[in-house]
């Protein structure tokens, strides 16, 4: 160990400095409202053949819609509608990529995602599990995956997950729901159109904004925050209080949650979630509930931790008029609540960003289940 | 064009839709105080054989010090230590990479600049002459680069420039100063190391932060602007404003200037920059005048076009105990000043950014000439 010491350097510092993430970055983004338009260009060069085709995972909310006649299809690509009900599976993922291997003899060119984080998370995992091997479940944790992925292009319809700049396709699996975290996961090309938000219904649009202003609270409170994360998670916090808190035009809007989604993203990107999404995790997995508004369940309990976050998540609730359901866990036995506990704790990367690496001690099972006990 | 009417979308909003650009952003990222030691195990993935090496192209004045001993030589790896006293030019872009194909057999496998906007625009367009023909000044313009480059890693040891993150490599040919601008230019690594611009000279560090701070003011005041490159810009601007207008500790000024540069670069490569910048590119041109400080010299005189800019700026130079140098313009000739509008006035994409299509309008050759006139 001596050249540590010849360097100045502690071992504590030295193990710190090994840490730093070589984050892969989305290569290629256009930004705009109508440059849906631009797909088919986008998708022209990167075609390998005419037998290989593009796969497009369209969220089924858009079948028989106008934007449907606007996927650009050529040769054998196919359009493959899926509901965004339910949170994404891994057996979703596994039976997608099973079909598609069956009526294809070549690879294909790539897989398209258009939908929210539901489309975008399944596209992701798709892409990876035509070129890796067995179930989807075997890719569940962090930098599982050993072969590139097949070319992914995510085209978010919904603005708030991040999943559109994440290294994380968060998937249901029978024993857990983790995110096949890899440096493959990442989209090779993203469509920012905000016109395709237009349609979203009103209380959607809040839960899944819910997502991005909580991550940025999770990030910046966190203690894994460093400059680069906490610039990103400032401005989609600036953008999320422009878009819930003032009265800006509906174009504005839409463009400045999108944006919104993509900085919070970016920020979670290079540090961590906490408590709400660590939480929002148990419920998922348990009782099926979706990510934006389990987040919204979760974070409306959480003065403790985000006092401010908290009391900002409010005020947006209120001006909006957004009820959130109640007793969601009211019937459940303690069995339930052992199950929930244990999937929250499990996200231990969360854990640690919240609450530090003693986070053992400042949270446990009787507190977690006195939080679900008020949803 | 009947299409076009059925879609209810008039030919002017048509031709709109068709210009987003598809922006390639850096694919990869590391950012955090001592990242610079992880150099060599990036490095290793990206090697392609013993004989293939890296050339490091690094700003002269870290010879001899404590970084140099740092750069992960491995096998026949070279550094060339440039100088950036000048800005970069073509001419040495062209006998660099002549040096360095008459030195190897193989091509490289990649090229890593370390320094300011002078290295990292150097390293950039000799990645891409190592595989594109002819001389450099044969792509100084948009999109003319045919060939992928060579691998290539930026890193900063001076904040503000935002070449970090941008498609341009700008050099002063012959004929004009003039970045290659294409998708191959942009860094496929950049390592992000606030500690690397702990020794900057103070008016440096002044000057190459107002880089940003333009940037960032003619990307929001331009008419080029949408959402994407205005949240990047805002967020480039306030942390301009903390780091030289408030108080920080050394370490937090020096995370959030490298911040800034990013988000700055970011801004500009979506929108782009205005009259300051074009004007710059004039002195660059004719009196070698850096650019940082050209930036500089020009934007304190722009009170007509930026008036809040100005005035912050002001603020800053003064907080600070910055003297501009006087008199740059005062012994140039009527011909040296036609040669410099000539070369601002080339700039057209910058002025119709700042003043709108009808610029001509409202810059004329006498309206530059009497701001050079008071450099």
């Amino acid at each position: 160990m001596e050249f540590k010491k010849d360097l100045g350097i502690s071992e504590v510092t030295l193990e710190k400095k090994l840490t730093f993430k070589n984050f892969p970055m989305v290569p290629r983004v256009v930004f705009g409202a109508g440059c849906f338009d631009q797909l088919g260009d986008i998708l022209l060069s990167k075609r390998k053949h005419s037998e290989a085709p593009f796969i497009f995972l369209v969220d089924d909310v858009f079948e028989g819609m106008e934007l449907v006649s606007r996927i650009p299809l050529l040769f054998n690509d196919q359009i493959i509608f899926i509901s965004a009900d339910e949170e994404p599976k891994t057996g979703q993922v596994d039976i997608l990529v099973k079909k598609i291997k069956e009526e294809y003899s070549d690879l294909p060119s790539g897989v398209v995602g258009i939908g929210g984080g539901t489309l975008l998370d399944l596209s992701k995992a798709v892409s990876i599990m035509l070129t890796n091997k067995g179930s989807a479940t075997g890719y569940q944790g962090w930098d599982l995956v050993g072969k590139p992925s097949v070319y992914h292009v995510g085209i978010p319809t919904i603005s708030g997950t991040g999943a559109e700049v994440s290294r994380t396709a968060v998937l249901l699996g029978p024993e857990k729901k983790l995110g096949i975290n890899s440096d493959y996961t990442t989209f090779d090309q993203v469509l920012l159109d905000p016109d395709l938000t237009k349609g979203v219904p009103k209380d959607q649009w809040f839960y899944t904004g819910m997502d991005c202003f909580i991550h940025c609270v999770e990030s910046l409170e966190g203690t894994f925050l460093n400059a680069f994360s906490q610039s990103y998670g400032e401005k989609a916090m600036d953008l999320c209080k422009e878009v819930y808190l003032e009265d800006l035009e509906d174009s504005e809007s839409r463009d400045k949650l999108m944006m919104a989604s993509w900085h919070g993203g970016m920020s979670i990107a290079y540090s961590q979630v906490g408590v709400a999404h660590a939480m929002s995790y148990g419920l998922g997995f348990l009782l099926g509930v979706r990510h934006g508004i389990g987040n919204c369940l979760v974070f409306q309990h959480l003065e403790e931790f985000y006092p401010e976050g908290v009391a900002l998540f409010k005020k947006m609730q209120q001006k909006h008029h957004i009820e959130l359901p109640t007793g969601i866990c009211s019937g459940l036995t303690s069995d339930d609540f052992d199950k929930m506990i244990q999937v929250s704790l499990g996200m231990e990367p969360l854990w640690e960003n919240a609450l530090g690496s003693e986070w053992r001690n400042i949270i446990t099972p009787e507190k977690l289940e006195s939080i679900y006990r008020k949803i």
